[in-house]
């Protein structure tokens, strides 16, 4: 196949959306915004051997690439709408691609996203999609806005992602059961557009944890220029994450603190919010959990079971000083 | 460096715009389109070994990307605005990165090109930039308008940057001072953005050569459904492309037709636009050459210096089929 047969091939598919004036197929897409709406716009790349290991499900790297950016939409309480996708392939393996697809449109549609650009490139396997998404007028949830006294909020549960991670590289010991569960929550997030768009007009600030809470959280509170008092214990985790607490306490505080790839949202709101934030858990079926509190001095703790803060905190998932996927 | 280190020293400078809500920093970015504005986005990837090669001096590369790009919104008649840059970058090398930016944001700053997101990423080096123009509703330029006995036009010249390309890797022999020169085409093209916003109201069909003439063209007529003639003596070259003709016919030909990389603009328009084009020529100091005609038979022909078309077209650039830069 060249280019051209696999982009009409594989990537012509687009989901009928009227503010499409002009889809794939010419030098640009043509879009009409909704008037009164603001743009929101993000991007994000997936390397092979980086984000994602050679022999990954082609499936769930369809879906996967486009649910960080979906997480992206959700952290700014976007309603997600249109997706470029641009890929560097190794060569032009029909079922291989036909695969990907399948994980993508798949979300994709769920989602009502309409696929508009995209480059097909030859290179070291990698994935760049823009997305773009819309917000009423200065609706957009930002980092910047929290302000003292509101509750840490997280959704889920944390540290899943990294704790299967950890077992593929059999840095602990769990059972093919237990792996094959942490695996979904590493290789296919459900990214939470619901959630974000919920906590539009009610969270202060919010983003997505993508590169571990400890350093997210940061991001936040640099942001607001403030600072958090957060309940390790309060920090939801499954099951699985608890038990390895156990066998690797490091290893295990790792993944909760400071294990990328969950696409969890944290979110600050006021006090006065609990209850709606607690009906919104419900009506989405999805744990919303208070962590901990945002403070006037700027200083971040994380509060042991003992009541004491921990020491050294873990740091944030760097892109340029591990390698995770090698 | 670390990644924030980098997104900080690097990719923070943003052109100042009162529609970007929000820049880098944050989820997403945040920006308010204008009123009556349809959006016209692209999305292209350059990656080393295969787009530019490994030793290309990082100034070039850096106004490269975005000037790919900003030939895709010339070919649209769009005013381009806004820009996300991803990088896979296989080190964090500071006077590299420094040089990349000295010419990507000199490129931004002259067309007030606002960067508002990005990611940075470790993986084979590559870049893949997403640029979001502006046109008055219903009037971008597509493929689909070209009708029968429209003039076809390009603008500058055609060829050199695919001969640039050919003297680098021997096949040809030039002086010294040629290859530098052919090589600024090659590394530093210039996006004929003006000429495109002066086509709006004008050209009926238009598109950017990034592939190759004969291979580019056929897009208009395929999506315009009609054929074309085209005078093989009537396509604008430098004195050095013709000089090759004497060389190496076969070689300069395939510059000539299926070189990519020139981003000049080809377009149709009616007979009766040729004094306005004449005069948008004259007002941009840049040539606009009419080099044959849009047919109601939808064959495609290119007639040689004695009458005759010639047999076998050269194809277009593929992404999947060659590989130019290795």
């Amino acid at each position: 196949m060249n280019e051209f047969e696999i982009i009409r091939r594989f990537f012509s598919h687009t989901y009928r959306d009227d503010a499409v004036r002009l889809g794939i197929g010419d030098d640009a897409a043509v879009i009409a915004p909704s008037p009164g709406q603001e743009l929101v716009i993000a991007v994000d790349t997936m390397n092979k051997g980086r984000h994602f290991f050679a022999d990954v499900p082609p499936v769930t790297l369809g879906h996967k690439i486009l649910a960080v950016n979906l997480s992206d939409m959700a952290a700014m309480g976007a309603t997600p709408r249109w997706a470029l996708l641009a890929g560097s392939l190794e060569d032009s393996d029909a079922d291989w691609l036909a695969a990907f697809c399948a994980g993508f449109y798949t979300l994709a549609e769920k989602y009502r996203i309409a696929l508009v650009g995209g480059d097909t490139t030859r290179g070291a396997t990698s994935f760049t999609l823009t997305i773009i998404g819309e917000t009423p007028a200065g609706k957009a949830i930002t980092r910047g806005g929290a302000r003292v006294d509101d509750d840490i909020w997280v959704s889920g549960q944390l540290g899943d992602a990294a704790l299967a991670l950890a077992a593929i590289k059999k840095q602990v010991s769990l059972s093919p059961e237990n792996i094959a569960l942490l695996r979904q929550r590493l290789e296919i997030p459900e990214p939470r557009v619901a959630l974000g768009l919920g906590l539009r007009d009610i969270a202060t600030a919010a983003l997505d944890i993508s590169d571990g809470l400890s350093g997210d959280l940061r991001h936040i509170l640099e942001s607001s220029q403030v600072g958090a008092r957060i309940e390790l214990d309060a920090i939801p985790r499954s099951p699985i994450l608890n038990a390895a607490f156990k066998e690797n306490k490091t290893l295990a505080l790792h993944c909760l603190l400071a294990g990328g790839d969950d696409y969890e949202l944290c979110f600050t709101a006021p006090v006065s919010a609990r209850a709606h934030i607690d009906a919104i858990s419900q009506s989405l079926e999805l744990p919303l959990t208070r962590i901990g509190q945002i403070t006037a001095d700027k200083s971040f703790h994380i509060i042991d079971e003992n009541g004491r803060p921990l020491h050294r905190l873990p740091d944030a998932f760097d892109h340029f000083a591990h390698t995770t996927h090698a």
